[in-house]
């Protein structure tokens, strides 16, 4: 099990496609290289173009004897310095990183000030209208919860049940710096970015705090507001608490 | 008199050169599309390549007519996103940004961790040994005040005099991110760099902070370590006291 962080902006995501640089396409011909047979991967979150993750998750099989935390180390030799694994470990091997109760968080993050910064042009979302954040911790707080979450999804034909639970969900500002940082049990497709979309235009005054039972209510895409870029957005944990990582998981 | 940030990595530095990207070419470039006439640029510090700055200085002279309040946002839609004027203002003809009295600020990052974090690679220099941030703040507090600098400073025949003053040297850990911060009255060539090269191998043990009279007083850049790399250094800002900015000048 590998813990995988990445700088998202120069790949076309983590899935493989034909066209374009994937994570998931870097971190299996490393593997290949290293291991020197074919590996088949498995991710836990397939993130979008331009999103960044600290801590994604993938699993592998390999027939090559050699200590499971040392992978992480000789991995890195292999990979280009976007991508770095910052943990490796044995699993049982019928742990699947998507089909077992996680609890994920993520971080979007929002750059509030009259002209961006080019250091930070590519870790968070650059925004020029002033954001009230206690505006938009009050939005945020109705989101808090277990709800039908189909009004903050692009549509997915496959996917048909919509309810998730949010365990928590903080707004801060450290300076000119706005941070949204989501926890819950899973995320329908665009979930966080649309959540962060429209929690930006609760921040601008445009939209009340107060109308998010509404647009909850009306399980309709088209109630809540745009899908937030994606270079504001990073996956930072993905917590597994009937395996791995049972300290953190709290009451949950 | 303009303000300029710019994310160093892909550039060759500040000043013009043939072969190779330049801030200061980008920003001629830029000048010249804006006001439609031939601009001499002088700036205020030349950065080496792969240096950052929030707030590095450059001045030209124009005729065209244009509040100079608004010459930053009609220049930055000219400009790459990696450089972005923070502000603009008028200054007196006279005024010269490296022919008078400043006072600069550089902060070099350190990420201090066993792997690599890809989304803080190209803004911190990446060192994995343990660096005790008390011994380098040790160390640092020898340099503060007034000294000749010969040892922290890559020779350059034409500076002749290495008598510099460093205000504060401040070294400070945020969870695995270590700051040194340095204000001073000016700064000899690769000085700042060269000082975290040393306070870094004060850090692993290596150096005792004890050392650190005896490195100045042999006037010897062999006496101190290597110069430190540049990703890790951001020219954070440059002070007139003389001219703008008096306020936060202080008792210097």
């Amino acid at each position: 099990m590998l813990t995988v962080a990445y700088d998202g902006t120069a790949y076309c995501g983590w899935q493989i496609q034909p066209n374009g640089n994937t994570i998931e396409a870097e971190l299996i011909k490393a593997l290949e290289e290293l291991l020197q047979h074919p590996v088949k991967l498995i991710g836990a979150s397939r993130t979008d173009a331009g999103v960044h993750a600290e801590g994604n998750v993938a699993v592998f099989d390999t027939t090559v004897r050699m200590p499971a935390s040392r992978i992480a180390f000789a991995l890195n030799t292999y990979l280009p310095s976007d991508i770095r694994i910052q943990e490796s470990k044995e699993v049982p091997a019928t742990f699947h990183p998507r089909y077992c109760n996680t609890q994920k968080t993520y971080v979007y993050r929002i750059l509030n000030r009259q002209i961006p910064d080019p250091c930070r042009r590519l870790y968070a979302f650059f925004y020029y209208r002033p954001l009230n954040e206690t505006a938009m911790q009050a939005a945020a707080d109705y989101l808090v919860g277990t709800h039908d979450f189909t009004s903050f999804a692009t549509h997915k034909p496959e996917i048909t049940n919509h309810v998730r639970t949010i365990e928590s969900l903080d707004v801060t500002r450290e300076g000119d710096l706005i941070t949204i940082r989501i926890t819950g049990n899973g995320f329908l497709y665009n979930m966080v970015r649309i959540i962060a979309g429209t929690l930006i235009r609760v921040g601008t005054g445009d939209l009340s705090p107060a109308k998010m039972p509404a647009i909850l209510a009306a399980k309709d895409r088209f109630a809540s507001a745009e899908t937030a870029r994606p270079e504001g957005l990073t996956l930072v944990r993905i917590a597994y608490p009937d395996g791995d990582d049972q300290m953190e998981q709290g009451g949950n």
